[in-house]
């Protein structure tokens, strides 16, 4: 890519110059991850190539296999800058909550849990990452599901401890189950598989994120408060 | 394939010969929806094709071709084949319900969405058409999406009037939410994506059914009868 037409975008979005780093390196790497995040999410891995991504973040083909080497990196350096980004939000709320000096809920434990997917699904590319997430369950290959996903184990075993403390009457296997039920429920949520409008003939939309996320909050604490199964 | 091994491939399963009807039809053309409904669940609908089918199910590829025209039609074949077989169960669970004399229950209502699915769980192939369910949610063409899933919507509403009989406190609004939350429960728990063991460390495992089928009859009740949102 020319230096002027990189210089002209950068300062289009406002980068600042770093000296000593090539000029507009960050700029150009995060345009091709969210290119590549859309992509991704609309044709599903095995469709997309890295010719499209790169038309679509206006960049060469050389230059995303200059900085990502090969789809399968590309892809999963997406993945998982977005699921950091979920997991550093549940836990800022977490431990805001856990390591206050106030008493807290388990409503407001399972809010900092679903809260964060909710602020990313209001940007494109955060819609765009949860419908892919979504996608990857059982997208090709599948081999890659278990390993990127745990990004999020620790934070959930957070989670379950967090659950514990306050219901103690739980155990810990039930306490397992149930947070699995919540991430079935959540993940589902952002499937934009467009069932509740379907189901309930429009009467209701998955589009209205704050119905959403109160109805979610009040779904899945009912279901974490349930009396235990024995 | 010639006749011989078809007539003993009949006799092997007990199909009882019916007169006027090409010999083994019916038995074949099970015998390759079953085997597509495996094909498609381990590789995903782009991926699987008719002659990998037809080698799966023991029969030629022009038999498949015979049959179903193409790969599309079969895919919608056996997707709607065991939706339906779902549904089946769902709305005679249901209708003894509120079609018998006794008064029935919430839990009564969501073990009877619930059990069909657990129960075809037990087969190879049953299992392998919840994970295929799942993996179409967004898998390509993701437009067959919204009219395959048409085959449940009438049962869907049907438990919606049913849940709201006995929880007349829901609002209708709040009656769609909650089925289109246990649907994603539901659908999660049966996608075989092994995050419970993943995050319990193994002390959990989602292929306990009995242990399934309870902790998600417990939550999705405990979700359902939670106060309403406003």
């Amino acid at each position: 890519m020319p230096r002027a037409k990189k210089s002209a975008l950068r300062k289009k979005a406002g980068n600042p110059r770093r000296p000593g780093r090539p000029e507009g390196e960050t700029f150009a790497r995060e345009r091709i991850m969210n290119a590549a995040e859309v992509v991704f999410s609309e044709l599903g891995y095995a469709r997309a190539s890295t010719g499209e991504i790169a038309a679509r973040a206006k960049v060469t083909q050389a230059l995303v296999n200059y900085y990502f080497g090969s789809k399968e990196r590309l892809f999963k350096e997406v993945y998982v800058r977005r699921a950091n980004e979920i997991v550093k939000g549940r836990l800022e709320r977490l431990h805001a909550l856990t390591r206050g000096a106030n008493p807290f809920t388990l409503s407001q434990v399972l809010s900092a849990y679903l809260e964060p997917a909710f602020a990313i699904r209001r940007t494109r590319g955060g819609r765009a990452f949860l419908r892919l997430q979504w996608r990857l369950l059982h997208s090709e290959p599948p081999r890659w599901g278990a390993s990127l996903r745990k990004v999020y184990d620790d934070s959930a075993r957070e989670f379950v401890a967090a659950i514990r403390e306050i219901a103690p009457q739980l155990s810990e296997q039930t306490a397992y189950w149930r947070i699995v039920f919540i991430i079935g429920t959540y993940a589902y949520m952002h499937s934009d598989t467009h069932r509740l409008e379907q189901i309930s003939r429009g009467a209701c939309s998955a589009n209205d994120l704050e119905q959403m996320l109160a109805q979610a909050k009040a779904f899945v604490l009912g279901g974490m408060i349930a009396p235990d199964v024995q």
